[in-house]
């Protein structure tokens, strides 16, 4: 996606670690022409795919996943982080660990609003590993929702995100795929 | 906000503890048709302003937030909330006490993000006890930023929330007031 990469290249800070900062528009500050482009992008890359519902997780990915739903006519869901396990059967958890945050979470969706009659894109910023994702492909196959694919803004093409999600069979589509970061120049694959 | 009321009493749960429960629609699973009533429905309340920015508080805010900025034609800054203040000098910060969890934490904003060329609604999902609107309104006069109003979707009009933010001299649009929730049967203003 055109508009986005060179809005990455213009406003996207390079960090040490590999941390590609974009929260003048994606993920604090967020620029909204952006964000309704970025939702017809993913309109049409899964155009022609029945879906019910647009899964992500909070916080980040809500903005995103909202634009999404709004294209599709659907409800958004997000997942919550708790810091623990429900003592009650009410939702769907899974453990995840932020490399972000270096420590684990857990992501809950409540079963009253994923079903086997669901069928779901899962929607977020970034993958780069790839643990939020999964951990949200776990919720839905828990609920036996089918998994349409998999929407991401960002994707740190040189970490083991894509290959985790496609080995599970899932189709991955990601508006921006970065190849490299070096020398704090981005390059797309 | 009449669609808004009609959805609270058809799919809305009062739990105890003077809870609302809203999360089929607003808070977890989102019914983005209504949420795009409700975006058109501040920009109404809030047409005569001269508004620059919105700022919301991860992660509830975020859908409402995007929704109303799409209608004003603005970016959206959602502050995020932390465990500890941070060391350097880089954001705006206040402490909160969330009455839901039971504990502090800290909100924070991007200095690069408000300044005091900026106009800002602050749009949150629910306003009870104000602790987390009365945190925005503090950082946005940190930032020495302008505060056009509030506009909040749920007030519990039984709670403090709305005297608080009033006292400090702010207008506090909301586009339902619950009056009472007595005997599980919600009563508006």
């Amino acid at each position: 996606m055109k508009l986005l990469k060179e809005k990455i290249i213009s406003d996207g800070q390079v960090l040490e670690g590999n941390i590609l900062k974009v929260d003048s528009f994606l993920n604090h500050q967020i620029d909204v022409q952006l964000l309704l482009e970025i939702g017809k992008e993913f309109k049409n890359r899964f155009s022609n795919e029945k879906v019910t519902k647009i899964l992500t997780v909070e916080a980040s990915g809500i903005s995103v996943a909202t634009v999404t739903a709004m294209n599709f006519s659907v409800p958004v869901i997000f997942a919550k982080k708790g810091e623990s396990k429900n003592q009650d059967d009410e939702a769907y958890e899974c453990e995840a660990f932020s490399f972000t945050r270096n420590k684990s979470y857990i992501m809950k969706v409540s079963k009253k609003y994923l079903s086997k009659d669901d069928s779901v894109i899962i929607i977020d910023d970034f993958l780069a590993n790839g643990e939020a994702c999964k951990a949200m492909i776990d919720i839905a196959t828990q609920a036996g929702t089918k998994i349409v694919g998999i929407g991401i803004v960002i994707e740190k093409s040189f970490q083991s995100g894509r290959k985790k999600i496609e080995d599970l069979g899932y189709k991955v589509e990601s508006l921006a795929r970065i190849k490299s970061m070096k020398n704090n120049k981005i390059q797309f694959v």
